[in-house]
This record gives structure tokens, C-alpha cells and sequence, in this order.
């Protein structure tokens, strides 16, 4: 039997650290959603930063820059974490590599690169990452990115539908009160994701940008089948050599 | 309009302490739920310690000494931060000054008595608390406990039902998803909350020390009505000149 728990935020990360090879990061609005988009839809291969300096490093290297500080697309760049603009931008990215840094999520992704394997979650991709951390017998950390190192409810309801379908398979359990607290907000927002967050401090922050659309686009559970993973410094497709992306768009057991 | 927000856990106080100057500190399972009923049954005050070196100190100075870690009374000392004990010694404890560390809950007394105004909160005296902090008019921060700096669920009710309790009077609004997480759990759990609380982690960690009478003690709302509050550096009773408090052991708003 393997553990699945849930850290609510990157400033708790040295406290459930422990005992854990493989990580999930999740930044629901909207860098890991984003990230996932971008690479189903064709995008080779995204080096996350943590900062915007290093991200104008890499983009003078040949890189697509993409960089959001408070939801906005930082200047002197001409992408940020919406992923909506990633499918739009389709055919201009396939293929390229991208270099990207957000507000909180790839924060989140350099914390747990310590580790031997860090994967990344969304709700879009969250059925498909399941089935795989199901195949994984190892121990599960679901670390939510938050903001600016607080709790925030997206990325806790996403930790906690990830936690709830491993431990409901009955090859994971649960010690720590944060899974507990994660995997019962869930269940209470999910067949209404968008009104349970009517209140959130970041869905108000999104709504203030007109970012509604992207609001939507990220809440919406099982629209992909991508898993990132990061490789020597790159998020690439897990499961690129498995099955062709466009092949398996949805699956049978999507909630949308 | 004043704010009340919600701190999970000490770890994450420094991200929350801003704007405020008035704290409540919440340790539901046990030591501030010992605290408010070692105050209400005569204790004349209680010096919240960090550590145990400490305690001893102030045993030595003729305090009567208090220490729990990890559930169980540090050897040496014959009281630790079981609420039924003070009830059951009364008698002996009355006008008595006690020296107390705690795990949880005087570490994180310890952190907020930088702000100027430090009170003891739990489930046992939610409704004269509220009552209180309702006539303050001063922004409130809760501070959860939590168990060695991480996340727990007693804790988060408690906090949750002080900020359920101010937001419903119209005068106070929150702005932080812990708050509203809070609030949530809380409102979930509020009609039977030691089922609630079966699953989590200190609860177990309780009864595995034979200590389910003290639990069901500290989820009884509204037993007590004495607000413990930091002065000089000694937790005392706040409400003490105003109204004997054998005369309201249970207020008309009581949920128990």
C-alpha cells in the first residue's frame, strides 16, 4: 500500500517532503493547465524558470518566451500561462521549445526538482495522470503551487480529485488531515467546480483580467491526455512514444 | 469593515500576519481548550511557555508546571494540556499561577505575541469569543495551531466557525481562500463533528493515548465562557471584572 498526500502550498513543502521519490505539481489557474495544452497541442519540449531573468536568458537562446507575474503577460514577452493562446498559437509552436515562468506554479516545479520524478496536474489532464500514478507503486506528494505561497482552493480541489481517485482504487492511503481537508473539498465542489469557486481570491484576481474563458477552459476535467514530465530541465510528454495525443481526447471515465 | 482571515498553520503566519494586530489562537485538541477551562475553574493565570527547559524554570519558581509533547505529559511535571484534569483539580489549582508548554499550541502563542492583542479561542468558548471580537472593531486573524506546523482539521473548524460567526454579522469580510476553505469545512462538519473528525490524524494519535473524554470535551461548543488574553506576558481573563463566570457557564446561542 502506497501513501498519497497532499501539501497545500510550496511554503509546506519541507514538512511533507519526506518519503516521497515522485511529485505532482499543480498549478490549476493556469500554469500547469497551460502547460498540459501547450503540449498536447504540439510544443516539444518548455524549460520552467523560476525567475523572469532567467526566462529572457533562455529566450535570447532561441526559446519561446512565456512569462505571467499576477496574471498578466510580463513585458517584452508575447505568451504567458493562458492556455487558450497556446491552442490558438498552434501551428506557430509546434514543434518549438518554450521557456516559461509564472507567478506561482513554476516556482512550485523548481521546489520539487530535487526529486526523481515530477509529473504535472491539472484538471484537464486528470484522469489520464490517475491511471499512470496508478501504475506507478511508488508514494504520491500532490504539491498545490497556491498563490504567492498561500493556500488557494483550485489547486486544492485539484490535489484532492487526484488523491481521492488513487486512495478510492484502494492501492493508496492517506495519513495527513491537508489530504483529508483536500479530498473533501473536492467532492463537495465538483459537480459545480465553476460555483464553488465564484469566491476564490484568484478566479476575482482572473475575472478583474477578463480571463473567463481561461477560468473555464482550465476547470473543465479530462479535455487531455497529456502527462508532463520533467527531463533533464525540460517538461516533455511522458507517454509521447505510447499513444499518439489526438487519439484518446477523452475518456470513458471524463466528468465534463 | 474589518477582515477576519484564517492562518492554517503557524508555518504559514508570516505570509498572514500583515493588517492585523489583534490574534486568536486556536489549539482545539487540547492545549488552548485546557487553557479556557483551567481559567474558567479558578486558575489565576497561566504562562505560556515555548519549551520545556522553560517550564521547568517557572516550576522553579514556584509556578505549577504543565508540559505535553506528543500527546503525553513530559515526565517531571504532573500536569500536561488535558481540560478534564483542571476540572478534576479544581480545588487544589484555584488562584494558582501554572506554567504551561504544549506541542502545538504555546509555540504558536509564542509567534503571534508580537501583535498587540493575543486571545485564546475554542470550540468550548466560541460564542462569548465571537461575541467579543464582534464589539472590537479591529481586523482579526485566526491562527490555527496546527500539529508541528502542519495543516489540521480541528483546528480549521474552529477557526472556521469564529470566522463563520463574524462574516454572518455583516461587519466583517474575508478575502483569503484559507478563510473560505475554512468557513466551508466547518459549516460541513459543524452538526456532528466528532464523526467528522474520525478520520483525522490527531484524533487517532489521541485515542491511541486513551484520550477520547478529553476529545469529546473539546468539540463541545459553548461550555465555557472565559476569553483567555495575553498580558505581560501571562494568559489571564479577559472578561474577569465584567461577570462572575460561574453565572454564564452556557450562553443562549449554544450549539452543544
Amino acid at each position: 500500500m502506497n501513501y498519497v498526500e497532499v501539501c497545500l502550498s510550496p511554503a509546506d513543502y519541507p514538512l511533507y517532503r519526506e518519503n516521497f521519490e515522485l511529485v505532482v505539481v499543480i498549478d490549476v489557474l493556469r500554469a500547469t493547465s497551460a502547460i498540459c495544452t501547450a503540449l498536447e497541442n504540439g510544443v516539444e519540449r518548455i524549460k520552467p524558470v523560476a525567475s523572469v531573468s532567467e526566462a529572457e536568458h533562455w529566450q535570447l537562446q532561441g526559446h519561446i518566451g512565456a512569462a505571467e507575474r499576477n496574471g498578466e503577460i510580463v513585458q517584452g514577452f508575447d505568451l504567458g500561462n493562458s492556455p487558450i493562446a497556446y491552442i490558438q498559437r498552434k501551428e506557430e509552436l509546434a514543434g518549438k521549445s518554450v521557456v516559461l515562468t509564472t507567478t506561482n506554479g513554476t516556482k512550485a516545479i523548481d521546489i520539487a526538482s530535487e526529486k526523481d520524478t515530477v509529473v504535472i496536474g491539472a484538471l484537464n489532464n486528470l484522469d489520464a495522470l490517475c491511471n499512470w500514478l496508478l501504475d506507478q507503486n511508488q508514494n504520491v506528494l500532490v504539491l498545490a503551487s497556491g498563490w504567492k505561497d498561500k493556500f488557494n482552493l483550485e489547486d486544492t480541489i485539484c490535489a484532492g480529485a487526484i488523491a481521492d481517485q488513487l486512495i478510492e482504487s484502494g492501492r493508496f492511503k492517506a495519513d495527513e488531515d491537508s489530504t483529508i481537508a483536500a479530498k473533501f473539498i473536492y467532492r463537495s465542489a465538483r459537480d459545480n467546480m465553476f460555483a464553488f469557486l465564484r469566491a476564490s481570491s484568484h478566479r476575482r484576481r482572473l475575472r478583474r483580467l477578463n480571463l473567463n474563458e481561461d477560468v473555464k477552459y482550465c476547470l473543465t476535467p479530462n479535455n487531455l491526455s497529456t502527462i508532463p514530465i520533467l527531463r533533464d530541465g525540460y517538461l516533455v510528454r511522458l507517454n509521447e512514444k505510447k499513444v499518439p495525443s489526438d487519439l484518446h481526447k477523452s475518456t470513458s471515465r471524463a466528468r465534463a
